[in-house]
């Protein structure tokens, strides 16, 4: 890490924090009008984001960057009304900050309320996607907390422009500009210097793939809410409404194949299949999806032979691993072993059955009856997330504004002395 | 760190993950059944403790421990009743696991709980106090936890006669003996070994002086639930009553000393001193404190001169430091300042007043004519508490069972998928 690198660290956390302390106590109409006012920037400046965009596009095509990565880059007119919206979804959120957690009263007298309050500084490290831009600025904001945004080397001139509306809303609301800090060099050494800035920065969210992840939960210094990769099952029990497992296990896998609840493994009830045969698998055979079987399975027409390294995997794609256990125990002891601790579901009529499975496996999120690709901040109501966690501390699950938020006690007595 | 402490932490380490396993799902009725057990227990085997202590006063006479030290170490039939009774207490308090903390249904049927679940392995490095194996086993017990115990040198003996009744308990109650296992050996590796066991052990309690735990929060890799320091400000604001500006300051310095919560500093609003002279400061003079004053409150007999460091000085003795400030804004600015993060108490009749303070400070604990002595686990009616955390994440203020846990989603559909 060099000198550089570590002393605009300094300046930008130092500004960070200053902000964080007026942020603390920014009144929810004013957090609302800021981003309401950057969603009318982001708007007003379309074109100013495209042609920063094309920018990006000429970069990103002379460092052949592959077509996938080109099409998270790339904007247009509907993506940017995309991120229009999604600022004012978040400005219409109810405001996570000083809600009364908990609150009781002692014998003596005192009453002691647990309230919410900004974690302080959230630093996010993300790669192509020049959107996180907008959304993280906005869920930061809203739990009153200041953000250093370190965006992507490809999106850096995309990313930049929509920083500029964001920063045309705080000045609109009258809250200070260094609320929202875009790290403004593409020097890699920043990244770094981030995740060491226990000094600086309260919590670090990565938003990219598994090789940004991956470094910045080895790397990292300071607190990181991030899920390295999402290895979700899904259980088919001897209980299982055949109908409702159909249905489940063909949307887990196909809705997306690229999000983090997509379906990696398929766990069947050796009793479901003595029963219903092989109608899953061939549901999503039927779908495009190569089936990488194991044991008896493989005898189904189409499915290929699973290898021991496709049992904890994620293949973000039209592949599943698939696998016949004893009942549920056998399920939670392959989850045990192969899961990523993110979202696992149970098909079953059996309430027991799936009592047991909810007791004894600890994922993030475990479900009934239900698509693992509902692991979602927006879909479980949360209005935006940051994204999914998958520690066991603070944040797990989907991260919006209130889990961006920590608390404090607040303590009232009447003169109270302890005796 | 040698090789022998590594294969010795992956020992205990594996056998604490299985242990959590079964932990996470044993029923409310078997952890307090083999908590009484353990009561019983360290009844039964006074003598046998008192023995152990002994050897361990033997050692820390031959040390040289100061007495101070020695006092901490030793046990008699009253401390060891206490710890019994301490054992009953977390026995009889509500289970934390399972906890329902917040439930809502979703338009598409889908209805969503989140409920607590143990953390999983926690590790506590403690002193010289031997009640603290019975103390901390019983807070993680209770939250469904396994627990890996790594006691002062100087306690060894004491603590692997109380370790004993602990086993005995989980015996008595079919539980596995690896949940509460106490690190068999002196060697001080043994604690470099656990900061960084981040695959053996989610969280690190502390339990000691400050060099404890600055060694701690400075070297480990595993999250840490500690507070360095207990700088707490009591500030009497122009709108305090006198009466209950004298009752509260005279307890929050001298009630004890010792304590985190103690007062360090006593910040003087300019109008109460006006009006009401130097009352707070010669109440503790009479009552033997040492006063360090700043400015004009040094005009006071009986007053020393404040040094620069004496701000922000964590004493644990009669000893406090005072300076007038310019009202409420005042009292912010210097407790930003120098504070810790801890506790501070503001004495107002006004409001207004209290709120800014409430509003515009970030400690863990704040508090309105209320002593700083009351910031504390039992206090707060928490039952017993494993320390006082100063963080923002996850834990902060008194950490007790409640805070020893996680927590996970359980999300129940009917066959619902994702559109």
């Amino acid at each position: 890490m060099d000198g550089q690198s570590i002393d605009l660290m300094a300046d930008i956390g130092s500004a960070a924090r200053l902000a964080a302390a007026e942020l603390a106590y920014a009144t929810p109409a004013r957090k609302e009008a800021a981003l309401s006012a950057a969603a009318d920037a982001v708007w007003a400046q379309r074109q100013a984001i495209l042609d920063a965009n094309a920018l990006d596009l000429a970069y990103g095509a002379e460092k052949g960057l592959s077509s996938a990565m080109m099409d998270r880059l790339r904007l247009d007119e509907t993506r940017i009304q995309g991120i229009a919206d999604g600022l004012r979804a978040v400005a219409a959120q109810a405001d996570p900050v000083g809600r009364v957690l908990a609150e009781w009263d002692r014998p003596n007298g005192l009453h002691i309320q647990r309230v919410a309050t900004p974690l302080g500084v959230v630093g996010v490290i993300y790669e192509s996607r020049p959107n996180v831009t907008a959304d993280a600025g906005a869920l930061c904001l809203k739990a009153g907390n200041a953000v250093i945004l370190r965006g992507g080397s490809e999106s850096f001139h995309s990313s930049g422009a929509i920083h500029a509306c964001m920063l045309a809303g705080l000045r609109a609301a009258g809250l200070p500009e260094t609320a929202i800090q875009l790290v403004p060099t593409r020097d890699r050494e920043m990244v770094s210097a981030m995740l060491r800035a226990v000094e600086h920065i309260d919590v670090i969210v990565p938003r990219g793939g598994k090789g940004l992840v991956g470094l910045v939960q080895r790397e990292a210094r300071v607190p990181v809410f991030a899920h390295l990769e999402g290895i979700c099952h899904v259980y088919a029990d001897a209980d299982a409404d055949l109908e409702k497992a159909r249905r489940v296990v063909l949307n887990a896998k196909t809705r997306r194949t690229g999000i983090c609840g997509s379906a990696e493994c398929l766990l069947i009830d050796r009793g479901f299949y003595a029963r219903h045969g092989a109608v899953l698998i061939e549901d999503l055979l039927a779908a495009g999806v190569e089936v990488r079987a194991e044991g008896e399975l493989q005898e189904i027409p189409g499915t290929v032979a699973a290898q021991p390294d496709d049992f904890g995997r994620e293949f973000l794609d039209m592949i599943i691993a698939a696998r016949l256990v004893d009942g549920v125990d056998g399920a939670i002891a392959h989850i045990r072993q192969f899961g990523s601790s993110h979202t696992e579901s149970i098909l079953t009529e059996n309430d027991a059955t799936a009592e047991r499975f909810f007791q004894r496996l600890d994922s993030a999120i475990l479900m009934r009856n239900a698509s693992t690709q509902f692991a979602d901040g927006g879909e479980f109501g949360m209005g935006a997330e940051i994204g999914i966690a998958t520690g066991k501390m603070h944040a797990r699950g989907p991260v919006g504004a209130e889990q961006l938020c920590s608390f404090k006690y607040l303590v009232r007595g009447n003169g109270t002395c302890r005796p």
